[in-house]
């Protein structure tokens, strides 16, 4: 038998309804150097909110996939819902094209675009096109929607957020895998898109992605920085079970970034807030407490701080959240992970491999008898380092969502 | 997608390279009794430099391949050098045939001798004839190679250190699998070669050993004490990536001993070091630092202290390499990872199954503010307990060769 028929096997039938919430501090776990007197954001942080749930709680750490390995935001929050991040690859495009809400079909291929600058030569000077605001942006998208069709293949665009955008190509006979037209560094020219097999609707959409690159350039070309744009992450909707269907769970997402919203809407959670301050999604979670079972509450702002490379900004963030906890526990879900979907350590500017610090609260949980939420003390927790699939199922048995295995 | 194609689609393509560094202190590993008031040999030596180096690691605990498993110094090398102990196996008498400097051929037979003491029954009285020393052991070697062929079969024999020789049966209607004559323990006769399948050729290689037992044996009869020997181990050269396939990396192995020397070949390691003198190799280290990506340092007295039962001597050893850890940093490399192959507890005078510790520096390795490498400290690390074949991609991740997986 197999974990997952083993775990779905010994799945409680529906009883009174536990409340389960996984706060993600996204990247909030870091790395001691001597720069800091070797100590974390968590550590230096003030977070008596955090100490008084610490001491009644499991600590332990997690990695995302495997040992050294660095995941992006898509693999780590998929591992954190439960799902194997390597069998479960969902592409940038998808997640991107469900986080600004366009209804995906099975056979529509989705990227993500960049608006960038290009010299006179048509090299890539500003990979963001010095970071466009999102209302330049929505005029630029508004200026490529002219182009509606590409031969047989509708085309969509919308704008997300700063310089970011979706582009859908829908219908006729196209299908990935193709490769991204990003040469991924400045000082290169924009790269055609090719086919990355034999396939016929391959190099069908190669044709039509690149077409539409030769009409689209042509009506940005009087624009200044935003005059070129660059694809990636082409790809399909993957078949993918819901989270209602995998854990008997209804769940809402409670974060803004189209990314998050992008895979809660991938594995059915309903997305119910837009709001980028913590107090107010703590709020939304109260107010939504009766209506579903399992709370994402994503806080982007510690994975910010940690990009930034700013570490007094990683413990500002901490110290926010933490202040603003009171209005989660108005409300104390039967079961409280807080943990980060990796780890982005100041000192890297960069997500890392290295174990994110996870705390898990409950009437069961247990104490281990460590007094702060750091990466030192979920080191000496009883969770050990396990891998983050896992954790729901941590979760629910805390929640009393599973029978005993055998007699 | 498996792990193996997970990690080889995140390698960078290679950038400017960074050094990795290995040292295995074998059988480091100890475990607290109280006939040593629960100290171990890490925790009684005097360790300046390793403390230094300590309190800026990652450290943690690794097991070499399973939970309760004991290993041998060659699935416990592989393991650290990143190949799955379980599925990779190598016979003895294979690696040390590649440790004395034959080139094995593919359809090679090859067997680890011991010479050993006969009485006037054909008992075994001593397995290891009283551990004769490599000068006796060579001139028995040459009267056994007066035997040339067995039929069609050619027979090659060269001597090791000690009591220790080589036979590799070459050619003719002959292959493993084939039972061991050695009866592993004293007062039993040597047994006669069994082919371990029906089919022709094992028949047939048996046959040719137990042929070439006879004529053997005959030549040694007037030797004392050495007038018999023992076989074991019989194998062929398995299919094995090398190194450099596997992991990119140019790699080099500073270690005296024959096994492994002969698994550092087996994998396509440079072997540059004949020394046993630690700061000896370390120096070979610093003189190479250009030439390789990945070099594997062995010090094998740890072992052979715990093996002898001799705590003090255990300590001495540590101490001896701390001491010699300066020149060592002379050229730090960019990541050190100091372990063992697995435990070699005093207490048990044998290998064992107890975790061994581990350090892994870099500068992001990130550090635990744990000061002392040893047993207890390395329980209380970010690092956790994880099987010993997952380090190689500890020490790439912390050498940034392994790009982000997913977006």
């Amino acid at each position: 038998m197999d974990q997952e028929s083993l775990y779905q096997s010994l799945r409680r039938p529906s009883r009174s309804v536990s409340k389960l919430v996984l706060l993600v501090l996204d990247g909030v776990g870091d790395i001691a150097t001597s720069q800091t007197d070797y100590l974390t954001p968590l550590e230096v942080a003030q977070t008596p909110e955090l100490d008084k749930i610490a001491i009644s709680s499991a600590l332990g750490r997690m990695i995302p996939v495997l040992p050294g390995v660095t995941v992006g935001s898509g693999p780590g929050h998929l591992g954190l819902f439960g799902y194997d991040p390597i069998n479960t690859q969902v592409g940038r495009g998808v997640i991107e094209a469900l986080g600004v809400g366009i209804e995906l079909k099975r056979s529509d291929l989705a990227a993500r675009g960049n608006f960038c600058s290009l010299n006179a030569d048509g090299l890539v000077t500003d990979r963001r096109a010095g970071r466009i605001d999102t209302e330049l942006n929505e005029i630029l998208c508004k200026k490529l929607c002219r182009i509606k069709r590409i031969g047989e293949t509708e085309v969509i665009i919308k704008a997300a957020s700063g310089h970011r955008f979706v582009v859908v190509f829908r219908g006729g006979e196209i299908a990935g895998p193709v490769s991204d037209s990003d040469p991924h560094r400045e000082g290169l020219p924009i790269k055609p898109v090719q086919s990355l097999t034999d396939s016929k609707k391959a190099k069908g959409a190669a044709n039509v992605v690149n077409q539409f690159y030769k009409e689209a350039l042509s009506l940005l070309d009087t624009e200044q920085p935003a005059n070129g744009f660059l694809l990636r992450g082409f790809s399909h909707l993957p078949e993918i079970q819901t989270f209602q269907e995998r854990f008997q769970l209804k769940s809402a997402s409670i974060a803004s970034g189209s990314i998050y919203k992008g895979l809660a809407q991938l594995i059915g959670m309903e997305n119910i807030e837009e709001s980028h301050n913590v107090k107010e999604k703590f709020r939304k979670y109260c107010l939504e407490y009766e209506q579903f079972d399992y709370f994402f509450i994503h806080v982007k702002d510690t994975d910010t701080a940690g990009e930034n490379g700013n570490f007094d900004q990683k413990v500002a963030v901490i110290e926010e959240v933490d202040r603003a906890l009171p209005v989660l526990f108005e409300k104390m879900p039967q079961v409280l992970a807080i943990t980060g979907d990796h780890s982005t350590p100041v000192s890297m500017k960069s997500h890392s491999w290295h174990p994110q610090p996870l705390l898990i609260h409950s009437l069961v949980s247990g104490s281990d008898r460590l007094h702060r939420f750091t990466e030192t003390h979920t080191n000496q927790g009883s969770l050990g380092i396990f891998q983050s699939h896992y954790l729901i199922r941590l979760m629910m048995a805390n929640a009393g969502l599973y029978n005993k295995f055998g007699a």
